[in-house]
């Protein structure tokens, strides 16, 4: 390892316990004597987090796929610049619950085939790609329930329904073909604690 | 004229007079019976205004030049969505207080060299160009203490001083002549109703 951090990303499905193993991998690494910052998308910074309130409150049909994957890049770039970009500089683990990849999928597929679109604005205002991105896969079935079960103020990206969710876990199985050299795929419908211990061996092999 | 409407913006430095401008075009218009919507950026749409909130209350400092432009560029596709293009769909006038070429200036330049970066993204996000811009040019000292006569809580932009505000008019000049199919200027250093007089035949003989 370099004097420059690791940054390290959780994707899958709503309900697949990534957020669950973001944070049992930071407390394994924090025990391991790393320094960590664990933090999540949208939002994690001042700023990103306003936005986050402002496009995921009120009307679903309030913003259209492209003005809201327009917020979503100015959350991201504040994200970038405030606590990620630092946090990398000083030599930390950075881990993100959801990053960019989310992006690809939710906002460039389930309202309108705007990957592209997606994509180009990513290049140019964004850039950077994790070192590591695990993906936590989860039987869409029983994400649904786990999703459904803590539905929230929040709760617009969990109320597409199964096809959605069927259609999310194929992309991001895509994703993690398309970007091999950083995905790692987990299977997720097992015991937490052993889901977590994939988890850990793959991070701590990468970080050697 | 098709069935198509005719969309017109208003530009210059702060205290150049272009809001009251647009608002004594859209009165001429309107006694002329046209159908007229009047509008003005950052804003114009709920979504937009709500944006131009976040953007414009608070620390200066709060947002990167980078961010600020994807959240400027989130709000004008929104009020491009939701105001003018079903205006225009309507065959309306709609008459807009600063666009996009505001942002070439302000932020493509106030906060470093980012022109590029805006051009980029109002390509691959917004795409339309007014078909008539009127330039309001105006002595950049006589703007300013006009402007600094108006303060209010939304203060950001007008505070930077007589040297931004001559680099301003001088990158205004510089966008009439890059865009000079579309763009004309008015000496705005003159009595109100001279100056609407002349804006009046412009747009008459445009709308022709």
């Amino acid at each position: 390892m370099s004097a420059r951090g690791t940054f390290l990303t959780f994707e899958g499905i709503d309900g697949s316990g990534k957020s669950t193993q973001a944070r049992l991998l930071a407390e394994h690494l924090r025990r391991e004597g790393r320094d960590v910052v664990l933090t999540r998308e949208p939002g994690g910074s001042d700023g990103a987090e306003e936005i986050r309130s402002l496009v995921l409150q009120g009307d679903p049909d309030r913003w259209s796929a492209e003005t809201e994957i327009l917020l979503f890049t100015a959350a991201r770039r504040d994200h970038l610049e405030r606590t990620i970009e630092p946090a990398l500089a000083e030599g930390k683990v950075v881990i993100c619950d959801r990053f960019a990849d989310s992006t690809r999928l939710y906002q460039g597929l389930s309202r309108g085939d705007l990957r592209g679109l997606v994509d180009k604005l990513h290049s140019l205002m964004i850039g950077r790609e994790p070192d590591l991105t695990l993906l936590i896969d989860m039987d869409p079935e029983t994400g649904l329930s786990r999703a459904k079960g803590r539905q929230g103020a929040e709760e617009r990206f969990e109320d597409f329904g199964l096809g959605l969710q069927l259609q999310i876990r194929a992309g991001f199985l895509g994703l993690a073909e398309e970007f091999a050299d950083r995905f790692r795929v987990v299977d997720g419908n097992r015991d937490m604690d052993r889901v977590a211990q994939d988890v850990s061996e793959i991070v701590m092999t990468a970080l050697r």
